[in-house]
């Protein structure tokens, strides 16, 4: 047997098309490859190793027993219809959607911090928040070298994390304003996003802050396993097309140099240090699109806090944010014999 | 007599010319106005009350004692120069640049928060930094009201904060990319700044922060008139053509409501809040661009300290951070007579 049974839902989708590529760039060990969509794109063809895949209808009959894993990113409505029926199944499902996160017996994983929370039984896990998960690809090797104890992070998110259309909008308000001078209503994102800022990604909760915003706090929380973290998150869309940004500062329980930071990040697996700031070298959005690291620069003695770091974290939010990170996990999987190509 | 001489030195740049037009809008009582401007512009004509006036070139013989005031928007290091020329004739000099900002007997003057450092005989006052300007606006009225300990701010600055030639690259960079899908290599900003962030305003010094992040710091102190005020910054240019924005978190020495903040900024002169978040309301670059009002919005309790808040806060930089600040500071040297309409 060649490999295992590999099922994408929401295969048309920004998420779902790299989650289909990056299945191919890693050379993850496939036997074959289904793809499931709703109506609007059921029955176009997405290529996987050279070869045309129809994308089926996902429907409640639609997963059959011998698939192995199912990658899921079609929102958090879909997701909780559809994943415990593929878990019933036997199959494990690996949910980019906000659906499970906070689920107490669901693994919430970021491979490079805390893959041992996988278990053969839990079934559904889930890929943590985009932003989340960047964040604390730098923060967890610092917090076990030098505990945190305060987080205040300003993020600067792409229109990519709203989807497919969220990138056609300002690409299209943009013609439209440098061509006119004028846009048509928005429909993706609350207001104009050319040429503008929105600090508001998700809806808001009664506390002032976005879903977004609490999603960085708690599954921060819930990832590094230490809920006495403080943590607070403004999360503000800005008109880049792929990658997000972060403005980071933390208060550390003792002193860290950043020079110690910077050597301890630079052998992390998963994160690049560009932190040459007087040559202007420092991780830029458009340079990171496509890039399966975490990058990291401007690592700096804050100037508020008496043991306290700031940080400028930038990461394709497609790929690490989200699809690389969920074929990480199904990675694991394999590696843990979770799975395993002799099943049936 | 009609009103008073004023000068602008810097007429042409993009501050400069707001500089010329909120004189005539806000109706300051100017018996004449003189321009000033490098071989560059010299020659050329702006209107004022609907009457063109030549662009003179600077030069050290420029001034006269019959000028009163002189606001000036032309760099440090025509400030330097030009600046004391001015002040040895009796002339008040205004001064929008870096230059004279943190001199111990500089007067660094926000109109709303520290009117009283200005004096008869200190001719040279220097306007602060834009981003400094519209974050003191906000918090000065709450640290009187409970001591803040700690600032840590996050900036989404727009490209006009670098001038004329910065909005244009932005222009013809998002054209390029849209039409071509390439860039001619930046000449203002040190990357590509369409679609894109630039981690970086103005130049890094040793301790790994930017003389922007620096100024925040040191001049938000000295405005404020408390050395002990803790602050740590993190600048970033955004591909926005016109107002800052800002991400603010506060820690207070003793408890205050964000309700008790908003009423508190409510009823503070030159500030605006816009927070009805549910209904997606607060402040946006776009919308604020061309308004003199500070605008705060996402008043919220901050989720990492005991006693803070956070706040998103934008203004329009060439105005409120720039040029409108310079003009209010000449309106109060009229108001307290420290030039009278009688002094020749």
């Amino acid at each position: 047997m060649a490999g295992f049974r590999i099922g994408v839902v929401g295969a048309s989708g920004a998420v779902g098309r790299r989650m289909v590529s990056i299945l191919e760039e890693r050379g993850f060990p496939t036997e074959s490859i289904r793809l499931f969509a709703s109506q609007r794109s059921a029955g176009s063809a997405i290529l996987f190793k050279g070869k045309p895949i129809i994308v089926e209808l996902l429907h409640p009959g639609s997963f059959t027993p011998d698939i192995d894993i199912l990658l899921f990113s079609a929102g958090a409505s879909v997701s909780r219809q559809y994943a415990p029926l593929a878990a019933q199944l036997g199959i494990f499902v690996i949910d980019n959607s906000s659906c499970w996160r906070m689920e107490k017996d669901i693994p919430l994983v970021v491979p490079e911090v805390n893959p041992h929370v996988l278990a053969p039984e839990k079934k559904i896990i889930a890929n943590p928040n985009c932003s989340t998960i960047q964040m604390v690809c730098v923060l967890y090797p610092i917090h076990k070298r030098v505990r945190i104890k305060r987080v205040i992070v300003s993020t600067y998110q792409s229109v990519s994390g709203a989807g497919q259309k969220a990138i056609w909008e300002l690409e299209k308000q943009t013609k439209s304003l440098t061509e006119k001078g004028t846009i048509d209503p928005p429909v993706v994102f609350p207001h104009q996003i050319a040429f503008n800022l929105i600090p508001q990604i998700d809806t808001f909760l009664d506390n002032g802050y976005t879903k977004e915003e609490m999603k960085m706090v708690n599954e921060t929380r819930k990832i590094m396993e230490d809920y006495s973290l403080q943590i607070t998150a403004t999360c503000v869309r800005v008109p880049v097309f792929i990658s997000h940004s972060e403005s980071v500062t933390i208060e550390l329980s003792d002193e860290l140099s950043p020079q110690e930071a910077a050597s301890l990040l630079e052998s992390t697996p998963g994160v690049r240090v560009i932190d040459q700031p007087k040559e202007s070298r420092y991780p830029l959005p458009v340079n990171v699109a496509g890039k399966d690291e975490v990058f990291v620069g401007r690592i700096r003695k804050d100037l508020s806090f008496e043991h306290g770091l700031s940080f400028w974290i930038v990461a394709d939010n497609l790929r690490k944010g989200a699809a690389l990170n969920a074929v990480q996990i199904a990675e694991l999987l394999v590696e843990k014999q979770f799975v395993s190509r002799d099943r049936i």
